[in-house]
């Protein structure tokens, strides 16, 4: 048994090939003719980028349309000047274009390598991609087919680049298996767009693994398992079977409301980081947007994203939702998040420090620009605005003022707004959830972040291995900080709903709909999952459970007594 | 008006004298009788020591005992073998000896400098003030004399050394100002004892101050006033007499009993770090030790202390409580309190990771040794032992487990021990206030630790300056949950105390008079002005104004209340 990234929910059992990468070596010579060599290095380029665009085109149906776009961008990135100009003045002083093309683009990749930043890193992958396509053309070899599999292979790779993920035939791929990536790969994504399951990141996979043997990878689990004994092939089979039975019943699901087995109606709201992730919400059938995570537009920019930047991004999504509601929370730099530019100094206890609404609130000019982003927004769709962190009825009266400033201001200069847009918090330290009375009063509506809850609460880093065990929504100390911030916002009569990882918890979801939770937002993929468990329950049989549950003293006894009860 | 640091307590007004330190410039040359120049160096050494001997013997009364070894300490390390077989080896080799006692104590100087650790800096300073004493004995110049000066005197210096220190005649100086040392540093120590009011680390103030000046020393607030006008020396004045006045009426409350207005009889115990500072505690007439960090034990040690040290340690201070409670936190690891040799790993967030109880029941068979050395110390006074940064019930019972094998272990070797040994709770964490109605069950007593509850209920860590606005328990959040551990805790019959700084503020007592607390714990200096508080208030008036603080929503509401009930 193998142990690796979970990147693709899933079972998948099948026979094993091992892709083996082409042979790109070459020795390197000087050329004379320095003009026919960079014809030849222009021939190759172009080839690949036909090439690429097909399989573009080609992915455009396959897979889907973002994932796509990762091949236009090679191609784009391919025919970057600055990339070509420098091999081609290399080649000019007399170096072959396989060698000049290898140093050059190295160097580049290096470059993006040295950025400490997941996004450079993707654009390292990617320059590594392009530097083999191109080659495999120079030496007239071919790359990596993965067109003309059998059926139930499972693949097993170093690593998987978009190219070769784009000539993936779906039903012939029963599972993938990588050497290296992590959740945010393009691999990862494209498994997910796929629907195959994979394990990434499994050290030494091309070498345990050979051609031929049965494997079953655990997607769901991040596990592979090498020629498995019959009972556990029998124990798989039938995981993948209720794994496919159950995504093929949530499909009851999909575009039903979302109500209590004795028709009480909730909210199922997705989760997202940026626009881009809209559409998965939306094919995931979300109700509204949850929680609209606004740090992305600061975090991918080099300076402070301008006003007219916020409010396009914060638009785009008003509009795709179509007057469903759409949470947006404003900035939550510090803790784990980090925004270079903004040049905060780095803190003892980073998660106990100078982060999201304090840092917005000690930075009103800064923070008014995304009010106003916001506000001009919520002309275009039903944009509510989330506060992060808050820890008394100080803050978020500041907050209050300081749209009331945004909104004089906007209204002399003749922008459109909604006069009524809401103002909420996302209550997720130890103090909201002692005084969410007080604050009920004067919020809108409530979002509990079970994830900084969780861990304010049982003074637990939930990135701490050593404090693991602490971290746990099922100690009584957590559960009482939820029950007392939903039934506040329930008594004074606003919206409560959850954009923590609780929210997607099956176990937990009687008791939310005991004590009158409202909304559920949870990341896409269990989107139907939730509104599924939601629809098991009535209001009373969840209340019969949760006054149980609030007797229980120990974590572990929560956990039993929700696990007998679950449906 | 200078900033410094308030070292001393009080305000002192006066003249200012700026003390020079003497010329103890020389020119370096060789000698040829080097056996003449050991010999001249040893006289220096032998009339140094001497005198200092002399002084530390005045210190004993003029100052006290503990400050007293100070000076005898300087005798020791000025006939440190090693010290002074350096500084003879570099005469032997031709230099004279003022060039050799400089070169060598500073490279001693450097050394300890180099560790980054108080103790060791203090070291540094103990060197640096030998060097000066030799020095002055070898060129024939007096050092610093502070025995003579008229009264009233606003001491200026640069450092105050022990030595000067001294020579101090307690009743013609006013106050003390210097350019350089922490409320840590001798100086401090020694104005304490001294009870002359110091305001340490002010920059230039040998530059600023001017001898004849008039000067006003707020050693309460770190303040330093030159050439006040009328009014503001009428208020000084005032307030002088006024600081005077309070602290001869707390002398009426030595002796007493602590009891509310009414008559319910509390209990005023003392927060203490060592064995050493039990004399103090019951100097200032403590009842009970509420809070004894064993911590001392470990950060002094090269390695973790035997079972028999911490006995030792334990057992001195039960035997000096003679009876009374003294409730002995164990070892409160991590967090901001690092021990070298324990090799704990740096974390990105210690207040939320692993410390405390969470490192102790991970490593039990370290804990075990201080829980059985804990219960051997028990059979010689009442010991309680007091569990730090419990979140869960499972941690409690899992300590009481632990004694519990460890009670088997001593009854079967033989060891006498408090079979009924207290084993309780230092209420500290936000999860604890959740379920302190759970925890009460479990534990034998609470003592509610304000400074991290507070921290952590509004996660805000209180070395962050950044976060300092939010670092108070007056925010409702916090007096909530300081409400819901005393009045959980009273409910279930078992002694609730307070062991943080917010027992010792005068404008939270009644609350917590109100809500049923029972033992306040502050530091030494403190326990007389909070016995009187207390005598202050009756239960109901206190319970009229708490009624009151629960309806407050801000910090500023909640203080202003409480400011203008203050008696």
């Amino acid at each position: 048994m193998y142990e690796g990234v979970n990147a693709s929910e899933g079972i998948g059992i099948g026979t094993v090939a091992v892709a083996v990468e082409p042979d790109l070596t070459f020795t390197p010579h000087t050329v004379e003719d320095t003009e026919a060599e960079k014809a030849r290095f222009d021939k190759a380029l172009e080839t690949f980028c036909k090439k690429t665009e097909a399989q573009a085109e080609h992915m455009k149906t396959s897979v889907g349309e973002a994932e796509a776009e990762i091949m236009y961008g090679h191609v784009t990135l391919a025919q970057d000047p600055e990339l070509g100009g420098a091999i081609k003045a290399s080649i000019e002083g007399g170096t072959c274009a396989e060698q000049a093309l290898t140093e050059t683009s190295t160097m580049f990749e290096n470059m993006f390598l040295s950025m400490d930043d997941e996004m450079f890193r993707l654009r390292a992958a990617d320059i590594a991609d392009i530097r083999t396509g191109i080659l495999a053309e120079l030496l007239g070899r071919e790359v990596v087919d993965l067109s003309v599999l059998p059926e139930g292979t499972v693949i097993v790779i170093h690593d998987l680049t978009p190219s070769m993920t784009a000539t993936i035939d779906k039903k012939n791929v029963a599972g993938i298996v990588t050497e290296v990536g992590g959740r945010t790969s393009h691999s990862a994504i494209i498994a997910r767009a796929l629907e195959i399951p994979a394990v990434l990141s499994v050290s030494n996979a091309c070498g345990a693994l050979h051609n031929g043997m049965t494997a079953i990878v655990d997607g769901s689990r991040g596990l592979v398992i090498a020629e498995p004994d019959e009972k556990t092939l029998a124990e798989y089979t039938q995981r993948r079977e209720d794994f496919i039975a159950e995504k093929q019943a949530l499909e009851a699901f999909r575009g039903k409301p979302t109500i209590t087995a004795d028709g009480f109606k909730k909210i199922m709201a997705c989760n997202i980081g940026s626009p881009d992730d809209v559409k998965g919400a939306l094919d995931q059938d979300a109700e509204a947007i949850g929680l609209f995570r606004s740090e992305f537009l600061f975090m991918d920019a080099k300076s402070l994203p301008s006003e007219e930047e916020q409010f396009e991004a914060y638009r785009k999504v008003a509009v795709a939702l179509k007057g469903a509601p759409v949470i947006i929370r404003t900035l939550d730099v510090g803790g784990d998040k980090e925004i270079p530019y903004l040049k905060l100094v780095k803190e003892e206890n980073p998660f106990m420090g100078y982060r999201a609404i304090r840092y917005c609130l000690d930075n009103a000019d800064e923070y008014k620009v995304q009010l106003r982003a916001l506000l001009r927004a919520s002309a275009f769709g039903d944009i509510k605005i989330m506060v992060p962190m808050v820890t008394c009825v100080e803050e978020i009266r500041a907050v209050k003022d300081l749209v009331e400033v945004c909104k004089d201001e906007l209204r002399e200069e003749g922008y459109k707004f909604n006069e009524d847009i809401e103002v909420g918090i996302m209550t997720e330290t130890a103090a909201s959830a002692n005084i969410p009375d007080l604050l009920a009063k004067e919020a809108d509506f409530f979002s509990i972040g079970t994830n900084d809850l969780t861990g304010y609460t049982m003074a637990a880093d939930r990135g701490n291995d050593k404090v693991a065990y602490l971290y746990s929504w099922y100690y009584p100390a957590v559960l009482r900080a939820i029950k007392s911030i939903i039934e506040a916002g329930v008594k004074e009569g606003i919206m409560v709903g959850m954009c923590g990882e609780a929210a997607a918890d099956p176990l937990l979801t009687p008791l939310l709909i005991a004590w009158g939770m409202e909304e559920f937002s949870t990341s896409a993929p269990s989107i139907l999952r939730t509104r599924k468990t939601i629809s098991q329950w009535t209001v009373e049989e969840a209340k019969e459970l949760a006054d149980k549950a609030v007797q229980c003293t120990t974590a572990d006894e929560v956990k039993a007594l929700l696990e007998a009860a679950a449906k």
